[in-house]
């Protein structure tokens, strides 16, 4: 490619114009969300945050000593931020561990063996020993129930359904999918079966299995559940053609232990108006343990701390209270941002909007905004302001997990939307690591959402 | 992350529903186009044609054996589409070749010396040898014309300005950085240099040469021109610094051999209601010989067949001709995009549009349109109908350099407008290899090229 000059309207061209120098006096909306995305793009510190956050530190799990480590350095690097006040919010967290040993392997009637990449669901049990027995496949809920009880009894059942490739937005597909990790296992020992064999989650094909949170229904037996590669998938179900007496040993020594002191890492730009009035911004700081936990969700975090910092650089001081809040346990219980909620209702705080960003660090889009139809007009008015940028898809939806205690307490809960053509590729896999993160992806997406904070920050809603 | 329905409008919903059978009955056009992404998204070839260009084949620069191989290539490979026509147009092209050295190295007064990374821009003449010469490090032609004449003379040009990393759409830093590569040899001539030494066009910091075309001025002395990688550049902006007499020697024993017969690669289903009215896609099939030319134009040329495929295999038989075209050349000449204008031209064809994706593969933004004012409004009439697939950024500006010389041909040149900010990171350089293509962003730019033509090959312009 030779040329250049592409999707520069007159409007971009004048606002995308030269770097703008810091001013105090007051600047117009258009400037003020230039000086946000120069500062960011020149002088950004989100991606050496997270350089060290997924390197330094990498997977921190909740309970484990990598999420405490994960808490002290985001207290730290807040400090160093000279915000108006920085702490933490206790919380206990569930604490699961993966344990050593996580085998899986399948035996013919020749005895004939094959080993499988395969990683325990996380909050499963385990199998206390080896755990050998045939294998069910089936594709969805309904062709488990549908099942005689003697195809299943004493068997794996294998949730082997794809997700949908057929969705432009990845994470309804996954969502679709979800039933068979979430649930599987209780659904299948509901059915007399020993344990659960789930496809992982994701829409590429390669040999990495996919972890994320299952729950068991209480009322029946706990039985352990695995996730396969989608490739190892693939193959399990190509031998169960061949042979459909074919055994499974899964070797499994997860267990959960008691509950964890962790925290909530918050930190704070007063509001120079309204300081009564809070907009919250964050992340999650826990992730799952297989790899770095960049895209979910250190990207997130290192976005939260950065909308303060642009504020703060940019010399934008906010007219409301601005909060980030890194917070703890959203994989597998959302802790932290229950006792958030709780912790903001107790003390009864005004909660202008919470926003949060955790579909990676990926090119912005726009916003998914939860709130009454008048609210969601009246942030679809700025939808102009950031088209400059490539982020104004401005439409009501799902805001996220974190910030979801809040509905009843906030005007407003706003997702940050960014590209999701990437995110299940690596999610919750061993493939979540620092270098999958590009450098100005993530930086376009700091800035977006504090060019949105900071129109809320000087409006209101 | 945990859930799931994102950015979702009840059209979204709507039109994203559920596959849609192959139709003979006429559709609507919203059922139409999902049927082209459905089948782009669970059946796509494009991904599969790709890897095999790439790894098989490679890098592939005008004149060279492996572009050769690709025409065939390519050919053989719409042949099995079962096309109404394929064929192959002769074009004579720039035959130029790195050679087998490459070097640069800086010597200090004390004759310590330091290797760099460096690459021949595509065009220029080799060094005839070792040349060893001090630098002066400029930043811009004005810099370089205001230096006086001693400080130049017989020394290296070394033009260090960065790309601007404040521009949101990255084509328009490479734009405004671009004269350094192109005319810098040239311009450092003019003033006496006996080369020049430029910092690579690309917003990424690493090792890697980003080589590129440039163009002698023949009223001056060709002199030699190499990139250095970003990283080469700062460290050796630093140790000029320290020791403003630095020595730098290249050696290169790149030349431009004599012009060498090759071919564009033309791919044809005939309308069946307007067969005389034509519809040309396309990308270009040569790439630099640095790496496999993946997203530099692989990926735009496999799109442009999979146009074709999915038209045909979505049972959508076009009203007007549609064409792919992998041009030849498009790197260092253009002689495959003038050679098929001229041949239109002579053959008295009417070219309704001519669409282009030469920016990557990356996940599609939308398109760009050059045309009259009435016709940019009428293509602007179907942006709702990409709005589902989030490729509806629909602007007046400019299209692409190989349907460039269609310009008074063709009522309308379209560019296809896909996401910016990974491009220039493996743009030229040894990095742009398959596997940074990402399967689905790859498949979403074919559907909604492919969706674009066929409202196109409908409705006319």
């Amino acid at each position: 490619m030779i040329s250049s000059f592409r999707r520069l309207t007159l409007a971009g061209l004048l606002l995308a114009a030269a770097p703008v120098a810091a001013q105090t006096a007051p600047a117009t909306d258009s400037l003020a969300i230039r000086r946000l995305y120069d500062e960011a793009l020149m002088r950004g510190q989100s991606y050496e945050n997270l350089r060290e956050l997924c390197t330094k530190i990498g997977g921190r799990l909740s309970g484990s000593p990598q999420a405490e480590q994960a808490v002290q350095w985001g207290k730290k690097e807040m400090e160093k931020m000279g915000l108006d006040r920085v702490y933490l919010q206790e919380v206990m967290v569930p604490h699961w561990v993966r344990g050593a040993k996580e085998k899986g392997r399948a035996t013919g009637a020749k005895g004939k063996g094959l080993d499988f990449n395969v990683c325990a669901l996380g909050g499963s049990v385990g199998t206390g020993g080896k755990l050998k027995a045939q294998i069910v496949e089936v594709h969805s809920m309904a062709e488990l129930a549908a099942l005689p009880a003697d195809k299943v009894k004493g068997k794996f059942v294998f949730f082997n359904r794809p997700m949908n490739p057929v969705h432009v937005e990845t994470g309804r597909a996954y969502g679709e999918a979800g039933d068979q990790r979430r649930s599987g296992a209780s659904e299948a020992a509901k059915r007399g079966a020993i344990g659960a064999l789930v496809r992982s989650l994701t829409l590429t094909h390669d040999d990495y299995p996919h972890t994320g949170t299952m729950r068991y229904d209480e009322a029946v037996a706990k039985v352990p559940a695995a996730a396969l590669s989608t490739n190892g998938a693939d193959q399990l179900s190509q031998l169960l053609k061949a042979d459909p007496n074919l055994q499974f040993e899964l070797d499994m020594s997860c267990q959960t232990l008691p509950d964890v002191k962790s925290y909530n890492v918050v930190g704070e730009l007063k509001g120079s108006k309204y300081p009564d009035e809070i907009i919250t911004v964050g992340g999650h700081l826990d992730s799952w343990d297989l790899a770095q936990g960049a895209h979910d969700d250190g990207t997130g975090c290192v976005q939260s701390m950065e909308v303060l910092r642009l504020l703060k650089a940019s010399g934008l001081k906010p007219e409301r209270t601005v909060r980030a809040v890194l917070f703890m346990n959203e994989e597998n219980g959302v802790r932290g941002g229950e006792k958030y909620a709780e912790l903001a209702k107790a003390a009864n705080e005004k909660h202008l909007a919470a926003m949060e960003s955790d579909g990676g660090g990926f090119t912005p889009r726009g916003f998914n905004i939860e709130a009454d139809a008048a609210t969601v007009r009246k942030v679809q008015q700025w939808q102009p302001l950031l088209r400059p940028y490539g982020s104004a898809e401005f439409n009501a939806g799902h805001a996220g997990t974190d910030i979801g205690p809040l509905k009843t307490q906030a005007k407003a809960l706003i997702g940050f939307d960014c590209d999701s053509q990437r995110y299940f590729d690596l999610h919750h896999a061993a493939t979540d690591t620092f270098d999958k993160v590009n450098r100005r992806e993530l930086e376009l997406g700091g800035a977006s959402m504090a060019a949105l904070v900071y129109l809320m920050s000087k409006y209101g809603l």
